[in-house]
């Protein structure tokens, strides 16, 4: 295929969004990359910065990223986290032993001054991300995800990790969101983007933060690139974490319906899972092209042949 | 051998020192001991807070240091120092994994508010120290040694790890020591003392610290129990790190004769090797009894041995 030139701009949480921008970083050739990436989910432990989804990220576009879990680093071994655990410290969120190598330069170079998306620059050249591709946490500002259960206000990866996602969601609320902005580089790469893909992340946790920020509903109105999105439901499902019942629990369409009626306001196209093939008429009538096809990425010959169909997909859209 | 009640309390460093507080550890029986540790060798590194002297003697009572070097943990492993190295960290100062752990809930701790006092306490228990045995930060106040060699004023670890102590040491001096006092429970182990053994560890960097904070020349003059000191030189030589170098380079004779010159207004007894027997006579004219020994500490049986010479030598002098 032929790509024409001009840069691709992703926005991704986890595991899922991570495999799909793992496919466009390979299938991007010589155009720049930039993925956006959330950063609601922070938090710190063990007096540690831990940036979840920006480790992800990172760790599968260096090809270092560990293939079962999706996080963390492939044969990462547990010694300091057990005798973490030997000393009192919490053990709930699984640390490996180079990934706190990860997490102890972070906090140290931001307790320097450096800004997080200085750090992230950082780590994908010492990593050996190409040059080309720029990880960039969705703002510098702290911004953490709380969720309301029936047992109260939870951080968000005590919902997520701890208490494995059980508790019915009663509301989501992004603290600390009025005062954050959009990274500069982030809002650049969205106005020079020739294509912006919302990668089949949490719509609700993953890149709502993206969205709620201050600057990024500006940038994508004044953006020339055509948006859009690959499902993270599919047949109703979210193939991992809690995506699924989030919509539910906050009223929304718990498919890929719901989530095109989500991004309605400026998506350009919706792509879809096969399984969901009579939801391609419903979403159309939603204002937006959709692309159906196999978007299940179970090996990276998956996660590059999507990425292709994305972008030719967009590349064949006008907004 | 019948040890009489009474509580042990020794001052130590490092390796050396650790390996006497092991053998007091052991050989204590039902009595109290408070170790009493060097902590101006502590700094900072990947923004965690080290403190070298304190885990080696934490380690090595608890069972659990490795036995070729005397610090670091039996077996542990280096992930996370490989893969802060590879993401621009300094790897100068060797930590494990599991050593890092340590480092990581210290630093943690002390952010909540504890004192290095409290987190030594919590780790001791933690670890499996027997409760009848304390662990005590010589204080709880911040205290660096700095070195000044031809280079300049070098901080501590910068100095014996970085440069491998291969500089002439000008000068010492310890930063902060002004500001700083005994910690209360070192204070009051001093006074309720029925031994005080000063093991065999650096007198100018190791136990030198300890001796100039405020409050320990008067809680060693008004203490009733004999003080014993066990020589870190034999035959002129240290057995492990720069003491003799360092004994050369500030003046003083580099010899067993030359520490108990260092600590003559105080000692009741010097402990010294056999290789240095004939120093026997001019140390006991600087008023204090002599124990000559094998006091080379190959094995924990070494260690057993030369503490209950030591607690036998101190049990029969009167101050």
């Amino acid at each position: 295929m032929e790509i024409k030139s001009g840069s691709v701009v992703a926005m991704a949480g986890g595991v899922g969004g991570a495999k799909l921008a793992h496919g466009l970083y390979a299938q991007a050739n010589d155009r720049d990359l930039t993925v956006i990436v959330n950063t609601a989910d922070d938090f710190e432990l063990h007096g540690l910065h831990i940036s979840p989804d920006l480790d992800t990220v990172l760790y599968t576009l260096a090809g270092v990223a560990n293939p079962e879990t999706g996080w963390g680093i492939a044969g990462d071994t547990f010694a300091t986290m057990s005798a973490l655990a030997r000393l009192g410290g919490a053990d709930w969120f699984r640390l490996g032993d180079q990934d706190f190598a990860t997490h102890i330069r972070r906090t140290q170079r931001l307790r320097e001054g450096a800004t997080l998306g200085e750090v992230t620059a950082e780590f994908s050249r010492a990593l050996g991300v190409l040059d080309t591709t720029a990880i960039v946490p969705m703002t510098d500002d702290p911004v953490a995800t709380l969720v309301e259960t029936d047992d109260g206000l939870l951080d968000f990866q005590s919902y997520f990790v701890r208490r494995q996602h059980a508790d019915r969601v009663l509301s989501v609320r992004f603290s600390g969101i009025e005062a954050a902005t959009l990274a500069p580089r982030a809002k650049q790469a969205l106005t020079a983007a020739s294509v912006i893909v919302l990668c089949p992340s949490n719509p609700i946790v993953s890149i709502g933060p993206i969205l709620a920020l201050s600057g990024t509903t500006d940038a994508l109105s004044s953006a020339n690139a055509p948006i859009v999105a690959v499902s993270p439901i599919i047949g109703g499902q979210a193939l991992k974490g809690p995506a699924d019942h989030m919509l539910a629990s906050l009223g929304h369409h718990v498919s890929a319906l719901g989530v095109a009626t989500i991004y309605r306001h400026f998506l350009s196209g919706m792509v879809i899972d096969d399984a969901d093939a009579h939801l391609a008429r419903p979403i159309g009538r939603l204002g937006m092209s959709v692309l159906v096809t196999d978007t299940i990425m179970r090996s990276e010959l998956d996660r590059r042949r999507l990425a292709t169909e994305v972008l030719e997909f967009a590349g064949a859209l006008r907004r």
